[in-house]
């Protein structure tokens, strides 16, 4: 992976620690920025999952930014269905 | 209320559309800012409220910041827990 690229990372059913390996690993291989993506219920799993990483993992991890945001999918009976977004932007410190 | 008041409204089990309806009413009550706040699996419900408002009650509300962070609580056995919280602050355009 080039160095100053951006990964991004969309959470979903599997385990918080699954996500926080995925952002360490990111890391690791020399992104400069993690954009944390969930949407509905796995908001909440996404901010564990920043919370964690710079917890117990990186301490040197900033928030460049945070967004939510409006999503509109497809709900039962094809209906469009707005749904929640929220999208975490971080930067180890140090990377430019 | 005063003019230029900030309100802060805590999310937590109640139905989301009770808490857009709290906001509402602070925001037409004079609150310039309006603090929506939640912890631990509340967040993605923050965040549906501040959707729900937006999309559908007041068009002009902006968000003038996220932060997310850590709170610790007593969790089982009187051991600390640390859970995930979120701000989100909000101001009705047009209000300073």
């Amino acid at each position: 992976m080039a160095i100053n690229s951006t990964a991004e990372i969309y959470i979903g059913k599997k385990a918080v620690m699954s996500y926080v390996l995925a952002c360490l690993t990111l890391f690791h291989d020399g992104a400069s920025e993690v954009v944390v993506k969930a949407r509905g219920r796995s908001i909440s799993k996404a901010v564990d999952v920043v919370r964690i990483l710079r917890e117990n993992f990186i301490r040197n991890i900033k928030i460049r930014g945070i967004e939510i945001g409006t999503e509109v999918i497809a709900g039962r009976n094809g209906r469009p269905l707005s749904i929640s977004t929220i999208s975490i932007r971080l930067v180890k410190e140090g990377s430019t």
